[in-house]
């Protein structure tokens, strides 16, 4: 079915048929709610509310930049691992706001925190559960150094609060991961399931971001949400392990943002046997979706790259370490050279040979193998034999392209996953504002 | 005077009058000659030669990338600090051309040294030198991976040594300065005069360059000329040093090239007094012309970086040393969304502020200070009062945008040049090789 786009969330959306998404499923404790505050002028929806009634263990990465963002200072200085609500905005990064960015969110979080205290009290357990401020997270992306719509956002709280549903269908998870967006021009959402003990456990996330993306987190918020029982500090453990190879595995143009979070909560409302240690088997299979899931969210952001018309793939094989493959595999992901060739079509793999020299890693040049796709285009210092550069730029026309480069050193690799440079990109980025 | 460019030149130049340019003068000693060789199949010039009668001290500094083209690995070898003379092919860069590359420029020396040894027995002084092949250097700049044209270069070999002349006037140079350029719109010439005692000392000096431009020499091809007499050793540690904040200052789009090669030849025909110390205070003074025209070349090829229309200029003052300004610095000058917002006119300063976080200098936010030309936009991690964007935006229309950050920590600086992001280095990039 399609959806009808115009009273239901940022309407610069391509027109996307749900058809093309996974369906993501409910995760019993936690209640979402999207509406505008009218931060873009056209009444998109630019706010989210996350609410988890009885609260949820939690992790988060943010951004490696030395600049952030007053919500990443506020999550920054919460010290519990249990929290009640996480909200979102568009449209404002709320960096380089100064004082009165910081002070702002501080009178949304107090406003917020009264709101949710509202509806706790009217709860049918009828137990009244004061949600403090500390009990409250906070992502913003958009512009940086404009003035924080402060009292735009609050305002809108209490509908927001008000329009809370626990019945998370398809369609609430497509509002919601729309109503994250920036310059994304679709939605980015992905579910797995997986087994902790005899318990079925469901992980739904989503994710914004198409600009200002390169490892450590740039430009892209992801919150992913399960109904397993995971203590917080082994969350952290294994969403920093699976993030290396996904979302910090991804670049569309090497610049990083302020505002990079990645935040996994665990309602508990899966009720599977609690977990004592990190390296419990049963939290395996938990893992191993988690990273499913990832990857899965880390691609849809790269397709939707700023301008990308191409997904390239980089596999880095035959290092000393993963260090040096990673090292390499960015050092073309983000070469400009590398990216327009790419968008031509163009299998000029000297510059994939220009970005590996320019890594200053300490390769040997004769040993070095360089394949697009299946084609081996270069060996021994040279084109390889019976290279045939036609049947390559036929290849090339594909959307999406692999690389792989063999160093013939050892046995560490590393892939990392970028788009290709194009018109649209500087497009984009030349008039963002606007 | 307008040259007639068809018959000189590269005929893709862009019409350029020769009063836009200084007018190099001759150096003692050199003689110059460039012929078309074919390589780009339009009869262009590609191929120069610069010959010493009499030899030349010199010195190089060459790319920091790990895979380097034949040429300067034949550079690498020549152990001597006397040259007889220097070959430069445009089209092709001798990279990733295996064992048959470096061959074919084996056979190209040694038809060189012949073709050199026979006019030099024609030389009116009637005394036959022998030119060895370890007299010689060489450059290449162009396509990385495809078969070196030897036959064709060692082919014009003979005629480009009949066609050296020692009238090297400003037409000569003209045409040598757009004979080495590949996607370069306009031929890089510069000139200065000093003194060393009470000798006048010239210094003429052509550069290429305009993708792949990076800190450390990016496919960026400069080579220097003067007749003063100075040792070599001396030679290479000022041209380090001069380096650093000309030819090394700059950045296109943060590619390195593993082509890069700036040279500086002395004839010694100036006669000054002889140099037995680097420190010699005779050496300040050609020191500072050296630097003003390396400076010089180093923005014409940023001027003409692929696609630009802006000169960028970005001041980083006030860091803790001149590593942490530079950083800061290419950090932003190579970030692809602050070259964009340059581009679109754009004073979204909140892209400079991200390049700022993402350098991994231990800044102190609030102190830094960013001001584009003389308006201060941001302090005190805050858009700076009275801020006019209005205004920033008009200024943002001219040429040329200077930026400084103030990072309010020491007494350190260092300022970068780059130019904007446009449609016109995809373009040029994504179709390079047709």
């Amino acid at each position: 079915m399609t959806v009808n786009l115009k009273n239901f969330f940022n309407p610069k959306v391509r027109m996307a048929k749900m058809g093309e998404y996974q369906e993501l499923q409910p995760i019993e404790g936690l209640e979402i709610s999207s509406v505008s505050a009218d931060l873009y002028g056209d009444g998109r929806d630019d706010l989210t509310l996350f609410y988890f009634q009885d609260g949820a263990n939690f992790a988060s990465i943010y951004t490696s930049s030395k600049i952030t963002s007053a919500s990443i200072n506020w999550n920054l200085k919460i010290k519990r691992h249990f929290v009640k609500a996480l909200m979102v905005n568009t449209q404002n990064a709320n960096t380089f706001t100064g004082i009165k960015g910081a002070q702002g969110l501080k009178e949304i979080a107090s406003s917020l925190s009264k709101s949710l205290t509202i509806k706790s009290s009217q709860s049918p357990k009828g137990v009244s559960d004061v949600v403090k401020i500390t009990d409250l997270l906070f992502a913003s992306t958009g512009v940086i150094g404009e003035d924080f719509p402060s009292t735009k956002i609050k305002n809108r709280i209490p509908e927001l609060v008000k329009k809370l549903r626990k019945e998370v269908n398809k369609y609430v998870w497509f509002k919601a991961a729309s109503a994250i967006m920036t310059t994304d021009t679709r939605p980015k959402l992905a579910y797995e399931e997986c087994k902790i003990g005899n318990k079925l456990i469901k992980i739904s996330g989503i994710a914004k971001g198409s600009g200002m993306i390169a490892p450590n987190m740039a430009t892209m918020l992801s919150f992913i949400f399960t109904d397993a029982n995971i203590p917080s500090i082994f969350l952290k453990a294994i969403l920093k392990k699976v993030a290396t190879t996904t979302f910090n595995a991804i670049t569309v143009d090497g610049d990083t943002s302020t505002n990079d979070q990645v935040s996994i909560f665990s309602t508990g409302k899966a009720k599977n046997s609690k977990i004592y240690n990190v390296l419990d088997p049963k939290l395996q299979d938990f893992e191993k979706a988690l990273h499913r899931l990832s990857l899965n969210l880390a691609k849809q952001i790269v397709v939707d790259g700023e301008g990308a018309k191409k997904f390239i793939t980089i596999d880095v094989v035959g290092a000393r370490s993963v260090s040096m493959a990673k090292n390499i595999g960015f050092s073309i992901a983000n070469s400009p050279l590398f990216k327009t060739a790419i968008a031509g079509n163009d299998p000029n793999w000297g510059r994939i040979a220009m970005a590996i020299g320019k890594s200053g890693e300490n390769i040997i040049s004769n040993k070095i193998k360089i394949k697009i796709g299946n084609f081996l285009v270069a060996e021994q210092n040279a084109s390889a034999k019976g290279y045939n550069e036609k049947e390559v730029k036929e290849y090339m026309k594909w959307d999406s392209v692999n690389i792989e480069v063999n160093l013939n050193l050892g046995d560490a690799s590393f892939t990392v996953y970028t788009c290709d440079f194009t018109h649209d990109y500087i497009d984009i980025n030349a008039d963002y504002r606007n």
